[in-house]
């Protein structure tokens, strides 16, 4: 078995360091150390390793001696697409269950259903005309219960393109794809149709299978992206911006401490309802309140709208658990480590699942619903202050460091912080920035954290490298946490930006009565990589091009989950070049490597030649900034920007 | 690089034995003989190896010194569970866009889009009135388009259990079903949240995973098998017996062959129709004319109603193609080895590919739609024709052998055939002979044939060991393709049957005008497992006892497709138990193995004690039939049957 790595190889966030060593003293094992002992697979992680059929499986090792076909004769070019394809199926499945479980709610909003009440009815109105609904003389509910027939339909139409395509692909992408045959029908449909074809026996042509993860990606982005986003917005609110704390020192001793852990805010939102309406039974219990505490997305929808701090992110999200004054850790969907009930079992800490196809054997289940939200969020809460009793004060060790952080940067916040530096151009300013060199392009920073990478160091490291080459940045998922968490979501990490991008982040702060913005701007979940899509389409079509031309890109330096690979595929779709700094399990196949990475000019079919857009895989977050950065600059050359 | 097995240790076929050692000769390689050079991992065959996410692949060797849990904590159950809910939804995404294609295929051909004409009036009617839609007035198109519309919401609906469900369940499966919280909405809906549920960081715990596959079995069973089975009848006619022949012999020098292959009679049938039309410019090209041969379970459907000779089935599709005088093979999808391009690229033959979602490198693709199938089957033949000429003489080698076979037994056939000793109550003979013990009880050879294995010797052995001791024997898919190879379809077979069975056989036959019942009834391809599913329904209503009662199983000794695990998972969840011959990938989970193979007695929670059904394994076919033969004995003892 292999040595423990050194703590401070493991995280850059001096709390997790702290719990970490508390978990070896205490004989717990975390997914670090875990991460640490795993052997990775050779095959595996080069994607050559095929287990579709019962014959298997069959692990190709290129070049080598050995077989280079399994036995049904599948190539490793085939094998390694068909892999690819999987994964973003995985992702994208992922994001539409989300966005479906949203639609049903509005629904049920509408019918009277369920206990929530529409936030933000000129989205909701925004919505329905774009997509192309009668507005006039509907009151609220028909409004809301047309706009969920809509998105309804994008899991139900047998023929057409999805509705939320329409609504927000920006033209100029959907006649590319359109070119291409690569529209999504809807997205059950979609998703589906990528299991049959990845099974035995199925589609056997490299090509066609990335072109079917290209599908996959639309299916990820507007089935799952936009529609998640835009009806949290209706009915939470849209974020506007906020200011709030981050780090495992937002767990206080004295209180009730409850985090909220996965991604869909139906739930997350009744607890934080909940906990307020509580506050006199956690006083009884010996508590002074009800602190709940963000973890990963429910962390930041949370986060964008309420303020809610932020304990941490994925890859630490044992570590809340360790500070043993964790009443309870709730749980949706996507991202939930099986390890957090290991952990909770050596606490008092309860963890609580809530859906039915997502529970953790050993762990409490309180079955949520959106129509017994009320019932289900209550009995969550009471289950939390409880447990208060049941602490152990000698395995009491909450971490003190707490770093301050903006967030909230819906694209609607953004307009309107704009607004005050140009109120009938708003966009004006921007693009002149971008245009004359003061900003030099824009970079989304993405996704994860992983146990295998040392926490945040990637993504903080290429940010810092961004912002000093005058790159705005916009920052959404876990590795938004890692910014906050270092100050680079605080006007305070301008320090390292570069000089022209910190004037003009300062003039518009100080037009909004701040004394600047963040370098980053916090824009949400990872869902929220919509609004990312949002303000590149409204840049796109203010300047009357592409989104492919634009001088942006996305990078997920600590790459997890396969649904950040589904989001990067949604944007390469757009002809967004997006970096990955973990290998995203493609290795094998040289032709599969040359069709994501390859510049156009250098192989004859290139995501770069059809989209626009290609996969980045640079670890070393410097370097990988250095490509991003003449990509950038590529890009501006050819829009004719210096 | 291991050695090469003898030929004679590959298949019983000799044909195909013949056409091993061309390829040898010739230095091409099949996928026997890569099944022979392949190592297979012990982590991926047992079940215990993670691939959802970018920190693994994490491998868990059970009870070993490693780690017990992957790196976000899964430990192996939860692992081994959830790959094996992959491998069902795999086998359920397939059947279920079979089912979609015909439904579609339907539904144009009700509004005149497509070139088919509606072969079985009389059980469109009977599935309308089954749906509960009005029969009464409506022309064939009208009713035709209303069920097509309600075949066509099993991929729709949002609330609700499947259309198709409630048509074919039986009564007390559906209530246990029911009661276990397992009734599938939709099947793209339940096909999308199995996705989203086996990602990284959803459900972990394993109980719940396998109850998801149960699901997945049901979506795969009703909205897969069932459906296209009943589309499929109404729009081809519901099979009657028919007589053919078997084995490679059935490729014709003198003509221009031609083989379907793959699953969708859709296109099948298109094929065998301009085959006809088109016999003149085969004669003008050299040929006597044109010979349609079937492989795998395009095989079966061509085979069940035309009576279209069958050349081979799975492990052995590239055998056709050595013989030198194949012109052209078509497929749409499943069980598709892309390993027929490369042996075709050695050859003049053309494999050519029909759906825009199942290409292969190298080949050729005639876009299929039902709407252009005339041209598109046009295209198909004329391309045959063409390579007719290309032959190289000094490569053809056809194996002579040919045997004979009956299929055709749907379960309307079946019934006719009972109704000529009983008019009146057809199926008081089959239950009273099973009464009294003259037949035993009745098992389903279902499935494959796998490369591993020596082809059909597992499917032959079993099935001869369970006539022997007067087990009604019915069959499917490559597995009855076996069965027809080797005498087993023809009433020759009935030499290996034991007396009574035979006895009855022969009476049932002779009433019917023939010499005798084969000792197998071949029911069909594999979405035809839905006429074994239909029988055992009427057995079970006939005697008032749940399908969970009856002394039956189902068995497929050399499996090697998803698709078998998911029939059977189908088959356990109506209580009926299910042999594999082959390792079905779950053995790393001590606690996942007794779910699924313990008896009730002896484990907490198993099939056997939820549904009365349980997978069994066995590789010997000897040992498997005894096990089955017990675990008959055991349920005719519960029906008080001795």
């Amino acid at each position: 078995m292999k040595e423990l790595r050194d703590v401070k190889d493991l995280s850059m966030d001096t709390g997790v360091q702290q719990m970490l060593v508390k978990a070896r003293n205490e004989g717990i094992d975390t997914a670090f150390d875990r991460a640490s002992k795993m052997t990775r697979c050779g095959f595996g992680s080069t994607g050559v390793c095929c287990k579709h059929c019962l014959e298997g499986p069959c692990r190709i090792a290129p070049g080598g001696k050995g077989p280079q076909a399994g036995i049904c004769g599948s190539n490793v070019d085939t094998i390694v697409a068909r892999n690819f394809l999987v994964n973003i199926t995985e992702g994208a499945a992922s994001h539409a269950e989300h966005a479906r479980e949203v639609a049903h709610a509005i629904l049920e909003v509408a019918e009277g259903k369920a206990p929530y009440t529409i936030q933000d009815e000129e989205k909701l109105k925004s919505i329905a005309e774009g997509l192309g609904l009668v507005t006039e003389g509907k009151n609220i509910n028909q409004l809301a219960r047309e706009v969920a027939h809509k998105a309804l339909e994008d899991f139900q139409k047998q023929h057409g393109t999805m509705n939320w395509l329409k609504l927000r692909g920006q033209a100029k992408s959907i006649e590319n794809w359109e070119k291409l045959g690569l529209l999504p029908v809807n997205a059950h449909l979609e998703i589906a149709k990528a299991m049959a074809r990845t099974v035995m026996g199925g589609d056997a042509d490299p090509a066609n299978l990335l072109l079917g993860a290209v599908t996959m990606g639309l299916v990820d982005g507007f089935a799952g992206l936009h529609m998640s986003t835009d009806l949290q917005d209706v009915l939470f609110g849209t974020p506007r911006a906020v200011k709030a704390k981050y780090r495992l020192g937002v767990i206080r001793e004295e209180m009730v401490n409850l985090s909220v852990h996965g991604h869909i805010p139906l739930l997350a939102e009744k607890v934080v309802e909940w906990a307020g309406k509580l506050t006199d039974k956690a006083k009884e219990a010996g508590a002074q309140g009800i602190n709940v505490v963000g973890v990963c997305c429910s962390g930041n929808e949370l986060l964008m709208r309420k303020g809610v701090p932020v304990a941490t992110n994925y890859a630490s999200q044992e570590m809340p658990i360790l500070t043993g004054a964790l009443e309870a850790m709730v749980v949706d969907i996507q991202c939930i480590m099986p390890g957090i009930q290991t952990v909770a079992s050596c606490y008092h800490t309860e963890i609580i699942t809530t859906l039915p196809y997502a529970k953790i054997a050993g762990a409490t289940h309180v079955e949520f619903t959106t129509e017994r939200a009320d019932e289900a969020a209550r009995e969550i809460v009471m289950r939390a202050i409880n447990n208060f009793k049941k602490r152990d004060p000698k395995k009491i060790n909450i971490p003190q460091e707490v770093t301050e952080a903006y967030a909230g940067f819906s694209v609607e916040q953004i307009v309107e912080a704009l607004k005050a530096v140009n109120a009938v151009d708003p966009l004006k300013p921007l693009v002149e920035a971008i245009a004359n060199g003061e900003i030099l392009g824009a970079v989304a920073l993405v996704g994860c954290t992983n146990p295998r990478v040392k926490q945040d160091s990637g993504n903080v490291a290429l940010v810092k490298e961004l912002i000093k080459n005058n790159v705005l940045v916009v920052a959404t998922g876990c590795a938004a946490h890692s910014l906050g968490k270092f100050g680079l979501l605080s006007p305070d990490g301008l320090k390292y930006a570069g000089d022209s991008l910190r004037n003009i982040l300062t003039v518009i702060g100080q037009a909004n009565g701040l004394p600047a913005l963040p370098p980053a701007l916090h824009m949400g979940s990872c869902v929220d990589n919509s609004r990312v899509a949002d303000l590149l389409t409204a840049l796109a079509n203010y300047l009357g091009v592409a989104i492919k031309d634009l001088p942006v890109a996305g990078s997920c330096p600590e790459t997890h989950h396969p649904k950040a690979l589904s989001i990067g595929t949604f944007f390469i779709a757009n002809g967004v070049d997006v970096h990955v700094g973990v290998d995203p399990q493609v290795s094998g196949s040289a032709l599969v490597v040359n069709v994501l990475t390859s510049d156009k000019e250098n192989f004859p079919v290139t995501t770069d030649g059809l989209f626009g857009g290609k996969l980045i895989y640079e670890e070393d977050p410097v370097k990988a900034a250095e490509i991003i950065l003449n990509r950038i600059k590529m890009k501006r050359q050819a829009l004719g920007l210096n």
